[in-house]
């Protein structure tokens, strides 16, 4: 047994009487005077498995307890490995249990597990040299445009009148499942595990909410110890057309008491967003095009933000789904120089109907590798990046020379400069959606602004006095970076190129 | 005096005692029956003018009263010029009296008037040949960013205490001014007049109510009878501290009253849009970048909609001063293809601090022959272009299919689907930024698509079943079009490029 790493014990044992997923087999893990209460899965073929994940290192006993009976003692290896564990939130950012921050830059394959093996093996081929460390996929398969094929297993079998019947799992869906689970793993890839989503024509968006549960007590026994997994509720929760919030709110409670290692958890949108004030929830996962909103939405929740869906690079007749390379690389860039994080789909039409967004394949656009670039520039900055939001306070004081105002009281008094200082929801947005630049921080280490598409002819910069900095000019789509300016401090204007998609990087020297 | 024209009567006389702007003049000039009261107005050297725009061809009659007397009968001769006389509205287009449609692009040079000689001669020599048929510039100089010249010229005298003397107007400054209307005039440039703006360091931003009025009673005699003239009531109402949104309105009324002619009338905005619904206001003058959202208001208030700001082409330190030439054309196309209209300026940084957006010059940008681009294609087209809607309109058969809904009842009936069918303000805004292609059509003549920064692979078309159409694939940035199907109706998918910038023209053939 490893620290940070899945635990697996197997006890042969007669097929289970009744349901195959509810199957009484629970076993207790202690250590150090903590014991952890798991329970057992049925793997089919007389295998009973019971998965741990150790936090702790040291001497542990075990008791497994119920249709089958073991008992034991092992020992946890320490893990010195800082990318080991589950990864979880901490403030605005994502930590290993091995203590380094994790910072996502995903990609969606929703149907990938659903493929078949020619494909899957050439979509791994393709993550292996990708700068995506996270992958949103789905447990059930996806019917919808560009995906008209079936997938050979399916979660469950049937029953007598051809109903899924949720007792009963399909081992050879759930060992190819976690296969692809843990090749993505070996890769350092996260699998943003999609529970439940509305592309369906199967029936497993119209299961009751007793088959929900069922199903995921199933899921969570075999997939809770693994370490590289998020749960994401669904992929566009509000067109799960059988739902309500309220089934939604039950299926986030069963998911926390029957996941003894607290994973990452979320829900994804397709109109409103989840609300992620609840206590269970982890980060925000997002679908918007509202880039500009990232320091906002940080500050109001507290909690890190994904925006797993920002549309996707391609070039078919639907516009979530033709944004140009371009387009999908300033996102990222918008996102993640304030200290969010971003999620790449490919969708370019194609005969044979392999859109990367479900199915995988090969990459075909021109974004992924301006994210690579975006990556290795963001991992080399220890620490992460918090939104810098006092880039962007109205410089009240300059405000009011410029137009003349002795007090600040003039101005409050002034009706029509109201809106101005007091905005409506809507005047927010459309203010950042033209005003807004990304610009985010590391202490006092690193400061980064990025200028989306405006076309800065100079930028006016303002740094701490007692350090000195060097200023680099990074061109995100050209993937060049200059020194153009070093030992600088305090106030001065940065000269920039006049054109989109510039970043200004400022390394302190000192 | 010729119809559409403006004629002018001068009759000498004494200096004026008291007010030099309120002398007690005025004229009746009647056609038919037809008597139109205006009032005279003092310019200096003993010269007192009457200035009449007769909207009716035929036998004229006039007597002048009050200081100066006079009468005499005229022949107004007929005019054939379609372009000819004032631009007014009509439903969501603007027509002249003569009867052509007026599709404006304007530009804006707000501080045009107040430059020296060289600099408004070599202006005029760029305008005419650039593809601007409207500017907006200020009565009133403008200090500000880039602006820090004192013309040499002001609109009134001052008084014995250094202040400014609204009873006196500056002769110098209103010939000087009025050049310029009927230069711009002579190249078909209409002068979209801004009456007040808040940039300013002489004091005319401060003036009391009365003060106002009285100079825009001087203004109106002078100005209103010239054909080529639109009221903007300001730049940037809402920036001018000193008004009240009362002010507005008693302003507002009082050009009514005193503008026999009705030219066009609007205001223009920093953060919320005048109230366009008001009966005196003739079109909708907006400064936003949404133009996405053109159809919707055209639709709300039945009038037309001008994007009279919607950021600069540049490259300053200043979020509205540097957009490139690509989003600039693209801003334009955006509106242009919807049934509005768009005004450009231009913003680079220059040591001589000449930018054109307030001072003129030349034009440095990519952006302006793409307008030429547009407007060229758009000219060409005979009629107003009006939104086509239809588009747009969500297919509910289609959504029910592909969500195996069975009746509208229980789309409706769905808890989570209730946002999609009622979007707030803010939904429709961002799915507007996110989903919007423009779409417009005059009658069944001619349809146009323009799918702004979508990179369609292809596009579904739907046309009238009755009639024959040619496709034309329409580069806007390289100015190219390419007929790529003729003789097509009803539905069909038109093949694209997959790359921004492209707009689909349906023209009817039989």
């Amino acid at each position: 047994m490893k620290q940070f790493e899945m635990y697996e014990l197997t006890i042969k044992g007669e097929e289970p009487q009744g349901s195959q997923a509810l199957v009484d087999v629970t076993a207790e893990f202690t250590c150090g005077g903590q014991t952890t209460k798991v329970k057992g899965f049925y793997a089919g073929d007389g295998n009973y498995k019971v998965r741990f994940y150790p936090s702790l290192a040291g001497a542990y006993t075990y008791r497994v307890s119920g249709l089958m009976q073991a008992e034991g003692s092992l020992v946890c290896l320490p893990n010195e490995d800082k990318k080991a564990g589950i990864v979880r939130a901490e403030g605005t950012h994502f930590v290993y249990d091995g203590g380094e921050i994790f910072k996502p830059f995903g990609t969606t394959i929703y149907a990938l597990s659903h493929q078949e093996e020619e494909r899957i093996a050439q979509t791994m081929e393709t993550l292996s040299t990708a700068p995506f460390n996270k992958v949103r996929h789905c447990v059930f398969p996806k019917h919808y445009d560009y995906n008209h094929n079936d997938p050979e297993l399916y979660a469950f079998e049937k029953d007598a009148d051809g109903k899924w019947d949720v007792n009963r799992p399909c081992f050879a869906f759930w060992e190819h499942l976690e296969k692809q689970i843990f090749t993505l793993a070996d890769m350092g890839i996260q699998s943003d595990l999609i529970l439940f989503h509305p592309y369906d024509k199967w029936g497993f968006s119209h299961m009751t909410m007793e088959e929900n549960l069922i199903y995921l007590d199933y899921l969570l026994r075999r997939f809770a110890a693994i370490p590289q997994i998020w749960w994401s509720m669904a992929n566009e929760y509000d067109l799960v057309m059988d739902r309500t919030m309220e089934d939604w709110y039950d299926i986030e409670s069963f998911i926390v008491e029957n996941d003894p290692y607290h994973h990452l958890l979320s829900n994804h949108n397709c109109f409103g967003f989840y609300d992620f004030s609840r206590e269970n929830i982890t980060h925000q996962c997002v679908q918007t095009i509202l880039v500009q909103k990232a320091a906002d939405w940080m500050k109001e929740f507290e909690k890190p933000l994904c925006y797993d869906e920002c549309c996707y690079e391609g070039n078919l007749p639907l516009t979530w789904g033709n944004i140009s390379g371009w387009e999908m690389a300033n996102r990222f860039w918008m996102a993640v120089c304030q200290g969010a994080y971003a999620t790449h789909g490919e969708v370019f039409l194609s005969d044979d109907e392999v859109l990367w967004w479900a199915k995988g394949g090969v990459l075909k656009g021109e974004s992924p590798k301006r994210i690579a670039y975006l990556k290795e520039i963001v991992d080399a900055i220890p620490g992460a990046i918090e939104p810098w939001q006092e880039y962007h306070d109205f410089d009240i004081q300059a405000y009011m020379e410029k137009h003349h105002l002795e007090s600040m009281e003039e101005l409050q008094n002034s009706p029509l400069i109201s809106r101005f200082m007091n905005p409506n929801e809507v005047d927010d947005i459309v203010s950042k959606m033209k005003d807004y630049n990304a610009f985010g921080h590391v202490g006092e280490d690193y400061y980064i602004g990025y200028y989306g598409r405006h076309c800065n002819g100079i930028a006016p910069w303002k740094l701490p006095e007692d350090h000195q900095y060097k200023i680099e000019i990074i061109d995100m789509w050209n993937m060049t970076r200059d020194v153009t300016m070093t030992g600088v401090s305090g106030r001065f204007d940065v000269k920039m190129p006049g054109k989109e998609g510039i970043a200004v990087l400022a390394s302190r020297i000192d």
